[in-house]
């Protein structure tokens, strides 16, 4: 049997520990293909380079096989590795991380990570964003790589034909404590901003974003409440951001709005 | 009665004809306050700004209210209008655009006009994200002026309680020419891309990124499908990337991934 094609990417950066651990459970599986960013790419969302070039140069960081980086964004990783790098080979899987840090709830539409997964799922290719709940950069990922590697395995198994892509998060619990996993749905939150104030040497100010996230969404089912309970999340996720169950209230907007040209 | 609190954001830049034509339409519905970016953010997603400081400088673009531009994205905008520029004073509507190009189906993901108004809407801001579908920066705003002032007029009538923000796109036609407005779900659809390689004075090889929109989703009530009849389409949307309906079979996995320290 053929070895699946795996691309593996992220947004902390080719030197990111993260990378390694989930570099370390794709070659279990398959043929592993690294692009990264350059830099750290935090909290770049879905953003895309369009306005300068970009730059994409072979490394010699992992001893045994291809890896890439790249000078823009992660959602650019993924655009390069599939059109420059792989050219016509199409990945069977695309994983992304292990983040340094929580992506769950209303993480997903902020973080780096999940839109390379975003991204490679808008290709038609089966995606899962991998995040552990420790900023450090000596996180111990022995956990993330536990679970990471059994989701993999399912992944390849079984697809993923009821969803696009798979939100996971790993909670910052040794492997024995860690109760299981739960499969949720997206937690409502939002983060509490505080911008910090200071003063250049010319006296002008700036601001350096900071902020606290908050969840008040209490549900049993989300995947802020199993990662609070020892459980890894897992979120079946898509790119449909459309509110269905709001369309036939604003219906009524279509009989209101109409083409008036005495209102111009 | 107290004149509702406008802000006004894009991410073509604070010199932007759409956001002067978006201004317009504000201004006379309510109290205007601008915080656009200092330069065009497009396609920077839910990108925001935490490795670097944010410059905000108020500036004199608009002759009877209050402007700041700021070096951010254009979440970073919100973020900042929000607790910097308007401190405890919360906006009753943040408006975004009018978006010199297409955010239907998908590029409501790439978007960052769209990111700006969903960004306000997760504060708990009614939004709306207006674009255009003409790129050109002398486009004729008269059309999408029209039906975004009866927009206004609607959710500040009727608010968004089923929804967050609204992602108004308007067709490359004349007012006569347009239809009426559909309301609709956003289109299944994909980027195509196309890198551009080109060489550097020293040789090395740099890309560009291009390529086209493909929309492969026939169904007659989404964004796309109604802009290609000659509606303006109103796609009403949220923050939450789950798909419910792939939870029940995915739940096998809860009971498959179990903590077995024998296998790590």
């Amino acid at each position: 049997m053929k070895k699946p094609l795996i691309l593996v990417t992220n947004d902390d950066g080719i030197a990111a520990p993260g990378l390694r651990a989930l570099v370390e459970v794709a070659r279990a599986f398959g043929e592993v293909v690294v692009v990264a960013p350059d830099s750290p790419q935090s909290a770049q969302g879905h953003a895309i380079t369009i306005a300068e070039p970009l730059r994409l140069n072979k490394v010699e960081v992992f001893e045994d096989f291809d890896a890439w980086e790249c000078s823009g964004t992660p959602v650019d990783c993924v655009k390069l590795a599939r059109h420059v790098v792989l050219k016509d080979r199409v990945p069977d899987l695309c994983l992304s991380g292990i983040n340094h840090g929580s992506n769950a709830s209303i993480n997903i539409l902020y973080s780096g990570t999940l839109s390379a997964a975003m991204e490679a799922s808008l290709e038609g290719i089966p995606s899962v964003g991998f995040s552990l709940l420790d900023y450090g950069w000596d996180a111990d990922f022995t956990a993330a790589r536990h679970y990471a590697a059994r989701i993999v395995e399912w992944v390849l198994a079984h697809g993923l034909d009821g969803c696009k892509l798979l939100n996971v998060n790993v909670p910052k619990l040794p492997l024995s404590q860690i109760k299981g996993l739960r499969v949720c749905r997206q937690a409502e939150g939002r983060w509490v901003e505080d911008f910090m104030e200071a003063r250049d040497p010319r006296g002008e100010p700036y601001y350096w974003l900071t902020g606290r996230f908050e969840c008040n969404d209490d549900g049993e089912d989300t995947d802020v409440g199993a990662l609070m309970r020892g459980y890894v999340s897992v979120v079946p996720s898509g790119h449909d951001l459309t509110v269905h169950a709001a369309i036939p209230a604003l219906k009524a907007m279509e009989k209101s709005i109409v083409h008036t040209p005495a209102n111009q």
